[in-house]
């Protein structure tokens, strides 16, 4: 696959996702689509649709559409998640609760290696669903230097006070990808990655175009 | 405020929150910054700041920069979240509890006024942090009409298989604006705002650049 790097931005990435996630529920019905079907159902056009998957190879054919089950594969593999990349939770509060509870908001391709708080209390308590207990966050270090498989991805479910300091310590144990469910905008270096879960910013979004209604473009 | 609606997409709306975020860190320490200091922050560059800011009003001074409060305040107003915003929430699953028990995801400017589900055996369960019992979705269109507020954000946390008729649901009833925490794209009429919550698409883009790293840019 020829990734022509410059021309990716946070909102193609965003974009396929989105592909992915409506071409699964399409699969159920059709074994093919067009562009302009998917750009109706992504609110979007059909030039946008062919640029988009353009972007990271060509795929379509010329009258025909694309094959679901191929494009499928296709942005799962761009995406890295036709195999199964492993992740730790730091901090086991609400929010890491909701995660372990109903490991399958995390969708194929994740798995939860680990799960570890600071919490005296919390830590050694068991996590039926996911058969294995809190551990304590001071063997993070420790865990990811001896785990057999790659482990680079963690999930920042910690209190919002501790957030930078506790995203700092994980950097220093290996982790280069945090998937941050505080409010906390963190600050590290450029060569980590950080993607913010904030129920309250996507809030405000959905309340300015509520109150501006009409005015949403995409 | 003079709105130039055009000139508003997704992604501005989306910084302003990231915005508004920074600033009220950065108001513990200082008064005042520019938007050379708050491109920084945001990992951007200060024209776009300036860009940003701009579409919605003149609010710096040459030479000066921006008033920390002042410029909170602003943003606050254009998110309309300087004031309370009356939110339900459809489905008391793992997810809605995360919520109900940790309302201050939410932030400034939300207040939960019911809880709704439809499994006999949640409703008339007890929230404490919030002082009310879950109700019944099938009074959800009655509580709605008979609410003395203006009432017209969701979120939406059942189940994914009930997403899209639940919400159809719901505009029936009035809502126009939906917070979406399944996985489930919704079609929805033009005129209803939708904001999805999707921890699994977010942690596949992160797991994208984790993979890819070194390639992502603003």
């Amino acid at each position: 696959m020829k990734l022509k790097k410059s021309d990716i931005s946070d909102r193609v990435v965003q974009r396929l996702t989105e592909y992915l996630s409506i071409l699964k529920e399409v699969r159920k019905y059709e074994d093919g689509i067009n562009s302009i079907e998917l750009s109706k159902i992504m609110d979007t056009t059909s030039a946008q649709v062919r640029k988009d998957l353009s972007t990271f190879g060509e795929f379509g054919v010329r009258g025909k559409g694309y094959d679901i089950e191929k494009l499928i594969e296709i942005i799962e593999d761009i995406l890295g998640i036709n195999k199964v990349n492993n992740v730790i939770i730091v901090g086991h509060g609400k929010m890491g609760e909701m995660i372990t509870s109903n490991s399958k908001v995390l969708g194929k391709g994740f798995k939860i290696v680990g799960v570890f708080d600071k919490d005296k209390k919390k830590i050694g308590t068991n996590i039926p669903d996911l058969k294995m207990e809190v551990k304590d966050v001071e063997v993070v270090g420790e865990f990811i230097k001896s785990s057999s498989e790659n482990l680079e991805t963690a999930i920042l479910a910690v209190v919002k006070e501790q957030a930078q300091i506790a995203a700092e310590k994980l950097i220093k144990d290996g982790i280069k990808a945090i998937l941050n469910m505080t409010t906390y905008k963190l600050e590290l270096p450029k060569n980590i990655v950080v993607v913010d879960i904030d129920i309250s910013a996507r809030l405000q979004e959905l309340n300015f175009w509520r109150l501006n209604i009409g005015s949403k473009e995409d």
